[in-house]
This record gives C-alpha cells, structure tokens and sequence, in this order.
C-alpha cells in the first residue's frame, strides 16, 4: 500500500457508493445551490444552540447518504470524521445518534481528507465493509469559539475567510457503483512562522504546496493526470499564494486546472472575504459539486487536497505560530462510469 | 482483517518495537516511578506554559522511543495521537518538532488506543514500515481548560479524578523484537445520561463494558485469554461499576486480572479522590508500567481498554449528557518474548 514514503495506494479501489451535504442559508444563496442535497433556510436548525444545528447538520448527511445507497446504517462499521468544535463535540454527539463505531479526528480543515484517506486504508484492507466519514461546521458557533459573538458585529480584515456552515460525508464501499478513492498522500506540519489567524489561506498555501509536491512524486504522476487538483479552503490569498509557489517549484499546474472549495460555494458578491472555510468547506464541495461534475463526466480524476489551520484561540493567545496540514485523497471517476 | 462488526485481527502482528513515557513530579512520587523513561521535578519543564510543557513532554516521549530503537527518525512514516486541550495543540506542535507526516485524533483519554488500533491496522497492511503513536495531558492545563485555574483552590467531590502530568507513546514495526499488536476493538459511543463531569469513571464505565464484551464476542475469546485487562482510567468508581456490569453480563472477570491505569500510577495516600485520568493515563501506564510487566514475563497478552469523555465545557454548560468510548486493544509477548 505505502509508496514512497507518506502515499497510499489503493489497490482495491474502495468506492464511495453515495454521499449526504447540508448547507445553510447562506449556502443556499450561493454559488452551487444545487449540489447541496439538504439545504436549511435556518441557522439554528430549529435546535436550541449552534452547536447543536451543526451536530444535525452532520447527522442528516449520514442519513442521507446512507438513505441513498443500497445498504442499511446497521451495515456500517464505523463512522470517521471530526471538526473544529472544542473537543469536537457535535460530531461525538452525531456519532451518538448515528450510532456505530467511532473514531474522532482532529486536523481542523483539513479533517475531511485526514477522514477519507483512513477510511479508504480500511476499507482497501478489508477492516470494514462499509465506513460513513465526513466533516461539519457552522459559521456561527465558530465565530464565537475562535472570534467574537456574531452579535458582537467585530470587524475582519479582508484576508479573513467565511466559516462554512454546512455536513458532508460520504459512504465508502469493498465494491459499488460510484468513484474511487484511488490513493492519498498525509500531510506533515508545515509552518512558516505566519501569527495572523485572519489571514488562515496564507499560512496554509505551504502546507497544500508540501502534500501537491510529494504526492506528485511518490505517485510519480504529472499535474496534468487530474482534470482538477482542489484545494479545501486556501481563499483568494491562498490560492494565489500556493498556486505561485507550485510554479516555483517547476510544478505547471493550470490555472483552469486549480480550484479551491473556498472560492467554489460562494457568489462573487456575497461578504466572504477572501472565501469560505471551516471543516466542511472541502466535504461540501468535494462530495457536492465536484463529485456531482464526475457524475456528469465533466471531469474524470480528481486530487483533494484539505487544508488545516491547527492553531487555536490559546496558542494564538500565547503568541504561537499557526501550523498548518494538508492531506491529499485522489478520487477517480469508476470503471462503471467511465 | 475484520472479524465480526467491529474487531480487527492484525494477521501480520505489528511489534511495539520501543515505547517512551515522561511524567512530571506527581507521578514521580506516585507509585510506579520506575516504570517513567523520564520524570520532571517541574511542571513547566521550563516552558513558559503549561501547554508547551505539555508539547515538551510529548516530543521527549517520541525522542526517547526513538533513540531506544535501532531506527532512525527519517524512516518513521506517521506520527499518530492527540490530547484533551482545545484543537489538540500540545500534539500537533509536538508534531511539527517531530516533523514526519500525521493524523490528529480526539477521543479523550481514549485516544491512546484510537492511535494505536489505527497504528496496527496501517501497519499490518503495509502503509507504512514505522509509526509513532501517543498521547500526552498535563494537569494544570487540564484544570484551567475543564474546570477552573488551579490557583483558585476549587474544591472537588470524591468521585472526580486527578489528570496525568505526562506523555507515552510506542513506536510500531512490521518486524522486530517485542510485544505484539493481535487484534482492536472500536468504540461506540455509550451514553447513559450521566451529566456531572465530576463523575466521569461512572460516566465511562458502560461504555468499558460494551466494547470488552463485544472484544470478547467477536474473537470468540473467554476474559482468562488475558492474564490482565486494563481500563484507562475509569478510577474507584468506574472500575468496580464497569467491574459488577461485567459479571451482571456473564462476563466472569477476576478481580485480580481487572486493573486500571488510573488506580496503579499513584499511590493510595496521594490526593487524587478517585483515580488518575488524562489521555496520558493509559498511554503511560500501558506503555511503561504494564509492558514492563510483560518485558519481566510477569504477564504474557494484555487488553488495553482506554476509556473516553467526550463532553466539553460548553456541552455540559449546554445541559448535554456525557458520551463516552472505550477503545480496546490487545499486546501480547512476540514470539521472542516467549
């Protein structure tokens, strides 16, 4: 399975079989409304706390997403995901509700990939017949945990991103119709010293530059074998930042070619800064639009590649850097699809 | 690999080819002090936080499993672990001095056994050659997180616990001299209502029961397999709660053959109410006193049960329950033990 020395390849394919996405209103008003399967006019989800939205957020694309399949939750062995909540509690508390075996992962935004790369190594190796992984967030409760009370109405510099409120997962199968998740490459901590935490897509275009450069070598593969390589949520700035720094480094990605989930599910026009983020940026829009632009055989390899800020409000506090991942998962459109 | 719905038999048995394990000066007078690679006479380590102490301590656990093997630093594929702190900082800052690729966890005080389930099953199917995997808490961050500063002098009711000051992790081969990695069993959360966050040993205790019956089920084992099966740290409390369901479910455990890490570090006469806890409570006890046991062939297959609370500060505030996990893991003596 290893090659090189932080690449998995997936000799057996596993296949995500189907896939569950909530957004908010916020999500709903914008760029890629339609790729949302669940869609709430509501930040509160008729629940009692944000917290409490996000965790039915997450319990609703597990449903679906199994609703959407052929097989039964009791089928499911194990249930992989995480996110940006102190002690990551409303995927603990959606897990409760889900109701099957846990792990609980931590590498902020870039937990989605950190998710789906574990999930694709057990289910390749035959520890699980079917595993449900995925990330949420909301703007909300992330707000007040790592900023100020909405209410508060502080003010953000415009390199400051747009904490996604929204649940995505995905259903991985032994064998299915669907794509493939084909091979992944972990990230290591990259940190270049950046104490801004609102300027998140700067400090983590590095760490996405480190994990495209060794996956690209330990796969000994070109740019050009993806149709597109999707960053999780590096922003305007970010995107910018890790796409010059990819030239660089004699790596010729496309412009067209490079995208970023965080410039994918807002308008142009609405307030998002430099672009969305948050641990459900990458799995609303990689189990969303872009696995939806496969089915359509708009594109046929896709390289994800979730990026993480792992600061939090303390080590911030304490005058620490921002260290920064990336973990890289290539989905590839399946044989019955091709 | 996946025998029943949720135990993994690890075919190829990983080798814990070295461990490491630092406490601070509570432990250092507690009562296995000669099972610590390390022990400081300071919680601050000379850091100027108790999170960096923390960090520190977890670096050191990782340096010394290293240096105690014939490897080099270069050839470990992935650091695997986490912490109880807020987005796991101590962990991640330690994985960046560390600096080899890695997957950030949090189940609690569970994700010592999270780390190493996941650490064997990478291992046993080859994706990767060496791994680093571990846990580390530290007291008074702890307190300040959770419960209140400790210069506030807050008084405790006898059911609370008394977080490690320390770190342990082991580092797991293919091949190599030394205990076995046999088989995992994967938590589901088990949550029976329990709201006071002073009683996390009664919370816990079910979750313990559900996950070493389902153990012994799906390996088709009696508890006798084990000459000993150690819980993370369910304390006084947790330990003979989890120790009478277990007989009321026919599970005839000895009370001889039932330990709990949080019961052997300290000694009776220290003020620790009803035990030790932290997500370094198993992963020291485990990797230091326990193996040391086996290393002396005073015990030839253990079942490490690392038990987890899964609340926050805020989840509790919100009125929400306690849900809790236990990840087991089993180490048996490698056939150079024998």
């Amino acid at each position: 399975m290893l090659q090189g020395h932080r690449t998995w390849i997936f000799e057996n394919k596993p296949v995500i079989i189907s896939t569950g996405t909530v957004g908010g209103p916020f999500e709903a008003n914008g760029n890629v409304p339609e790729s949302f399967d669940i869609l709430h006019d509501d930040m509160w989800l008729q629940q009692d706390s944000f917290e409490k939205a996000q965790q039915t957020m997450m319990e609703e694309a597990c449903q679906h997403a199994i609703k959407n399949s052929s097989i039964q939750k009791e089928q499911v062995n194990f249930f992989i995901g995480g996110d940006l909540t102190n002690q990551i509690t409303p995927t603990t508390f959606a897990a409760k509700s889900v109701g099957v075996p846990y792990f609980g992962l931590f590498n902020a935004c870039a937990t989605s990939m950190e998710a789906l790369a574990l999930s694709a190594c057990i289910v390749n190796n035959g520890g699980a017949d079917y595993i449900l992984s995925g990330t949420s967030s909301h703007n909300a409760a992330a707000e007040r945990q790592f900023r100020y009370p909405t209410e508060y109405g502080g003010q953000k510099p415009p390199t400051a991103q747009w904490t996604v409120t929204g649940a995505g997962c995905s259903l991985l199968a032994q064998h299915g119709n669907g794509p493939a998740v084909t091979s992944a490459t972990i990230g290591k901590i990259v940190d270049m010293g950046i104490t801004d935490a609102f300027n998140m897509g700067g400090a983590m275009a590095p760490a996405a530059v480190d994990t495209i450069i060794a996956h690209l070598k330990e796969r000994n593969i070109d740019p050009s074998y993806y149709d597109l390589i999707i960053t999780g949520d590096l922003g305007k700035i970010g995107n910018k930042v890790s796409f010059d720094l990819l030239q660089e480094n004699g790596i010729h990605v496309k412009k067209e070619q490079y995208v970023d989930c965080g410039l994918t599910i807002y308008r142009e026009d609405q307030p998002v800064l430099s672009g969305g983020s948050g641990a459900a940026c990458s799995s609303v829009g990689v189990y969303g639009h872009y696995l939806k632009l496969m089915k359509e055989k708009k594109v046929k390899r896709i390289l994800s590649v979730a990026t993480g800020a792992l600061h939090s409000p303390l080590s911030i506090k304490q005058k620490a850097s921002i260290p920064c991942i990336a973990h890289a998962v290539s989905i590839e459109s399946g044989s019955d699809d091709v």
